[in-house]
Parts: C-alpha cells; sequence; structure tokens
C-alpha cells in the first residue's frame, strides 16, 4: 500500500485504513469492520479476498490483524489486536487448543462443537466434534485462505481420523466461495455415530443439515426430556430424532416424530433401535404445518410437544413473514398440549431477537386460547459460547412453557 | 358500585371499571391494570386495600376476578378471567396444587420455591419449601386478606409442620402492610435444613435475606461448579455458602468465600462442616468492593471467581448507580480471575434489563483489559416461571464468561 505512515509495524502484511471515525467500536472489542468504514482506495479494493491484514486507524494506529475481504459487507474479522502476530499454523493451534481446553472441562465425551468462529477467536471457522470424525465449515474467505494451516494445526492437536469439510453454507456464496463437501482426511461414507449422555445417535456429515447434528440443543433435550417422563411427546422437525429419543429414554410413554426429511428419518429410527426404544417412538415424514393443523382439529393431545424448526428468517427481508411462522407454528403446537402439559418452541435465526421471538410466542399461545408459565428461557449449550461484542451471535432461543 | 351495567355477573363482590381505551393490554393476557387506568370514583377509591373485586371494561363486558388496591400503582392484579369464580380456599388450593404439581415433576426433592407470584396464578405470594417448612411472604394488601384460606389451603395440600410468614419485604410497605415476622404454625426456631444435590444447607427463613435461601441460582451453582472443579475459587456475597459449597464439592481445590454478614457466613461455615468440606473451604467477613479492591493490586488469582450481589437497583432511580456498580464489580472481579478462567456475575436487580446487565458486565471486563467468551447467560431456575406477559418476573440474570 502507497503513503504508510512511517511507524507502520510489519511489512509482510498489507496495511488496510479506517475511514476517521469509524475506530471506537472495534477499540472497545468489536471484532469487525464494515466496507463503508474502510478507506476502500485501489489497493484495498485489489486485494485477493480473504487476505490476512493490519487494519489501522487513520492517524497510523494499528488496530490489529485479520482477515480482509473487499467484497463483502463484513470486511475486515479481528484475529489478534496484536499487529505484530503472524497469522499462522502456530497462531491456529494455539487457539484451537484453547478451544479443545474449554469443550473438555465441559464435557467428558469428545462430541461437541469444537469451535464456533469469533467466540473462539477464529471468526469464520465451525467444527463440530464427533469422536473420531471432524467435520469443518470455512464460511469466509479468510478462513477458506488459512485452510492448509488449519488443517495441519488440528493435524498437530488432535490426529483426528476423518476430517470433513462442509463447505456447502450460504455463507460462503456471500464471501465468492465455491459450495463444496469434502472429505480432506479418510474416509466418511457411513453415518457417523456420536454419543449424547446414554444415548447413541447418527449424523449424515457429509449431507445432512449443516455439520448433519446439532449438539447446541444438548442442554435443552436434557431439560425437556426430564418433563416429558411418564407422558406422551410429540416431536415435530424431529430430524434425527434428538428431543423424541432423550424423552423416551428418560421415559416419555409413547413419542411421535414428525419431519419432512425421508433421511433424517431413517437415521432416528436407527438409533431408536440401537437404544432399544423403538417399541415407544414412531417417526413419520410429513409437511409440519400441514401435520399440526390435521392434528389441532383432530382430538389427540400431547403431554409435551418440541418445536424446533430449522431457520424461518435467513434473511433481513424474510423478517415479517418469518415471525409470522413462528407464531403460527406455536398457535398449531399449542393447541395439541394436554392441559398442564409443556411445549418447547424454538427458533435458530440470527435475525429474530430474543424479545421478539418471545413476543411471537406468548402471541401464539394466546391466539390458540392458551395460556401458560415460561419455565425456561435458553439459548445454545456452553459450546457455542458467544462472543461478548457481538450479541447477535447468540443465534439460538428457546422458551419451554407449562401451559393450562 | 353505583349504575352498574344491566349484565353486571355477580353482586357478591365490587365491580371496577377500566376507563376506556385501557381495556386491550388486559384482554391480550397482562395480570394487572394500574391505577391511571382505572375509573377511579369515590366508591372505588373507598374500598379496603385488597378487596376481590370484578374488572370491567367501559361497556361493562367483564374481564376478570382480582385483588384491588385503590393506593397504589398496580391497583388491579388478575386472579382469574372467569369473573363468576369465586376466589376463596378452594380456588388458592387448586392453584396451590397446580404449582405442587409442576415443582414434584422438576424436583425430587422438597426443596423448591413452590409459588412464584403471577406466574403461579397466585398474585402477591412467594412460597419456599424447606421439605417441612414452608417460609410465605404476601406481599400486596390481595394477598394479605386472603391469609386465612390461604393457610387453610395449603394445610390441606401439605400438611406442613411449620409454616413462617416472612412479612417484612420492602413490597409490602408500598401496599400499605406492616412489615412482620410471624410463625403462623410450628417452631422455627433453629435454622433450618435444606437438601440441593447432594449437599445440606441451612436457611435463616426467620432473619435471612428475602427466605433465608435462594433456590433461584440453583442450576448456576451446578454450571459453575463443574466449571470450577480442580482449581481454586473466589465466591464474593457468598451468603450461605450455595455456590463456595457446590464448588468444592464437585473437586474445587480450595475456595474463599467473602460476605459481609457474620450471620450468613456462620450457617456457611456449618454447611461446610456438616457436608466434610472445611478443609477446603474458608469464609471470611469483608465488604465486598473493599475486599475485592485489595485483592485485584495484589497477585494471588482464581480460577473461577463468583460475584452473585443482592440487588443494586432497588428502584429506577438507583438504575444509573446501579449499572455503574455492576460494570465495577465486573472489572474487579474479572481482575482476579487466572487466565483462561471462569467468571460468573448475576444481578437480581427487576429494573435492570438482560441487555443492559450484559453491555456493564462486557464494558467491566474491557475495563480490566481482559477478553473472554460468554459461555451462558441464564436466568433463574424452572421453580421460578415466568409470566408470559411480565417480562420483568425475570428479575434474575447471570452471565458464565471464560476470560483469556
Amino acid at each position: 500500500m502507497s503513503n504508510l505512515p512511517v511507524d507502520v509495524p510489519r511489512a509482510d502484511v498489507p496495511h488496510v485504513f479506517l475511514q476517521s471515525g469509524h475506530d471506537r467500536r472495534i477499540a472497545e472489542g468489536h471484532p469487525w469492520a464494515y466496507s463503508n468504514e474502510i478507506r476502500m482506495d485501489a489497493s484495498a479494493k485489489a486485494l485477493a479476498p480473504g487476505t490476512i491484514v493490519v487494519l489501522h486507524r487513520t492517524d497510523g494506529k494499528p488496530l490489529g490483524v485479520g482477515s480482509f475481504n473487499p467484497h463483502t459487507l463484513i470486511a475486515f474479522r479481528l484475529f489478534n489486536r496484536n499487529a505484530y502476530r503472524p497469522i499462522d499454523e502456530a497462531f491456529l493451534q494455539a487457539r484451537l487448543a484453547r478451544a479443545l481446553a474449554l469443550r473438555e472441562r465441559l464435557f467428558g465425551q469428545p462430541f461437541y462443537r469444537l469451535v464456533h468462529a469469533e467466540a473462539d477467536g477464529l471468526p469464520g471457522l465451525i467444527c463440530d466434534r464427533f469422536g473420531d470424525v471432524l467435520v469443518l465449515q470455512l464460511n469466509t474467505a479468510g478462513m477458506q485462505a488459512l485452510a492448509q494451516p488449519l488443517l495441519s494445526a488440528l493435524e498437530h492437536l488432535l490426529a483426528p481420523p476423518t476430517v470433513v469439510l462442509r463447505n456447502d453454507s450460504a455463507a460462503r456464496a456471500i464471501e465468492g466461495l465455491v459450495a463444496e463437501v469434502l472429505v480432506a482426511k479418510g474416509k466418511a461414507e457411513e453415518p457417523v455415530e456420536l454419543q449424547e449422555g446414554p444415548l447413541k445417535f447418527f449424523a449424515d456429515v457429509c449431507a445432512g443439515q449443516k455439520t448433519g447434528w446439532f449438539y447446541d440443543q444438548r442442554d435443552s433435550r436434557r431439560f425437556v426430556a426430564r418433563l416429558a417422563a411418564g407422558g406422551t411427546m410429540l416431536d415435530v422437525y424431529c430430524h434425527t430424532g434428538g428431543f423424541a429419543l432423550a424423552a423416551a429414554q428418560e421415559g416419555a410413554t409413547q413419542v411421535d416424530g414428525v419431519d419432512s426429511s425421508d433421511a433424517a428419518l431413517a437415521l432416528a429410527h436407527r438409533a431408536a433401535l440401537v437404544n432399544g426404544l423403538a417399541a415407544r417412538v414412531q417417526f413419520h415424514r410429513a409437511d409440519v404445518f400441514e401435520e399440526l393443523q390435521r392434528l389441532a382439529v383432530g382430538s389427540r393431545r400431547w403431554r409435551t410437544v418440541v418445536a424446533d424448526p430449522p431457520a424461518f428468517v435467513k434473511s433481513r427481508k424474510d423478517l415479517g413473514s418469518g415471525l409470522r411462522g413462528y407464531r403460527k407454528l406455536t398457535r398449531l403446537a399449542a393447541s395439541v398440549v394436554e392441559p398442564g402439559g409443556f411445549l418447547f418452541v424454538a427458533s435458530c435465526s440470527h435475525n429474530v431477537e430474543a424479545a421478539a421471538f418471545r413476543s411471537e410466542v406468548v402471541r401464539g399461545i394466546a391466539a390458540a386460547g392458551r395460556s401458560g408459565r415460561i419455565l425456561r428461557d435458553a439459548g445454545a449449550a456452553a459450546d457455542h459460547p458467544i462472543h461478548t461484542h457481538l450479541p447477535e451471535s447468540a443465534y439460538l432461543k428457546s422458551l419451554t412453557l407449562q401451559l393450562d
């Protein structure tokens, strides 16, 4: 870059400058700079997406080192406030080791989200661990550019027999990256087995939703399963059976799981068999809204109803219709809860704030002619930490209610 | 009351009318009417505080039955939307039975908050259960007026050997009620023993803070104790030892508890002895802010630091200073956390919203020169349910962070 201030700290990486007046948020701890905050001159625009750069204030003071993409709204993602720190294999390995130490403290078994992007100091990286199998999402050009040192760091740290790159998220298109699924190491032909508490489950890490399994609802599955013991449960959007089998294991008398995916239901059924719970669990394929509408006009009711749908709001323009979707889902699900029974509703939409989600759930319950109380208002499990300055990284909201 | 519409449903209780345009919030599910929303004519003003009344829309349509206090901002508290329902012993017993059934489903032992006011359909009533001992707070004139049928209903339901009325809350003064502590049944001379998981604790139900024990942090104690295993812990505002002993039990190597109350520390020490944990736990009396300031300039650091203070914001006018208090407490507490260690900070101030609390905690951590990630953002345990239309009844906020 031309016209560098004399105190620019290092010559091995390019330098990018904020426009004046935009440094405060980052100085306070926020890890991003937006493209309209950056002096987007010709040399900045010419940088390849994913280049590691030093970000400076207008007066030349370095703010930190991170990845840069001149073509995305989030143009700069901070890796380290020490602008002199090389972002190399040693750096990545130190961050991975920190993330691993936390998970090993939290969990007794190697089944968890190992890396949760910015909150673990690794912007753009998701890594779910299924014992010997690591499933990665490289969701930014910056992390994609670091793929080789990253894989090497993981090898030194964990020597995983199998590494799958689930590089097919929507986020990658925004970053100008191709959508692809790669087996970087080992084999991944069969669904992967994972352990959660006393139960075994199966995850299709190559073709299932996201990484094939949702560790984020681990604590909610345990909480709801305890409530469900001794009664019936309906689990809509049951996916591969997480809530349904946890409830059956805890003593739910009969569990009905509904999902639109044959592939997910096959894995749920396989897990029911392996855990010796098939006699008390039935899975069937249906569109959830159609099925709930049918059930709501019928007479059958369930002690506990779980509705953990995929994101209804994938972008801000879907906000209105998505919020109405959560309200309608709640109304229909509440309609089939026994008096005194329990309802669990969740949203994994980044764009839906907790207060807005709660408001729609409360309106949905009222629209069903029900009243009740909120027993638990919870986010994701602790292996999905929240960045202190990115409250929106608290993407998962859930409410558990008792209905009168 | 004079000038009743012809369709007024019952003659056994007085009738109170909303001013026009104020019925929507209540119709949607909110359980209160404020004094400025009510047609406060001479007959309404003349009603004794705590009178059970039927609330009507301007056009005479009944909205429900509840308690009325013409002298308080919250003038009407809804008991039942069915305006014909007598609010008598049978009604109270049905609500108590519903609350009891929920707690018996949630917990294996009779130690919990049995009634959490509006969320359990019993406005103004708090009841904590310590096995054979029930500790009640009658916090409104309405609930005070129902004391006799309430005690009778509890007798029929649970026949508790001991009932204590901790009628010394600040809320009672607002309602024009005297502050007093009464033993309504049995004896309450010694601290009461309670069980939480594998541990015994002691609660001074007659003179301790609130009801003598804080069931609301049950889940947080378990979560933090797991993190604390294998390292040291500092527990400021340790009260009667809940967090400290849970951590010691889980394997914390050395726990230091600090509180300003000799009486609370004596119960904490007694619990340490009874649980065989006295060798690894030390309690000492100090002003928490003074002690933390002293420790922050020293060299000793702890793996886990817990700061669960009493409410800093007791009324809205304290909001600014209270928020600064949470920030300062966080800054000082974060200063004495080991690199990679854990910090738990809580606020039980009704007047502090979750986002404001989080913002102060994040600023406090930055002011200590630390960074980290939020592992858990949690409210009270499920025996403290949240009324669907009173988000402010979610008074308890807590954040657990890992600090770099």
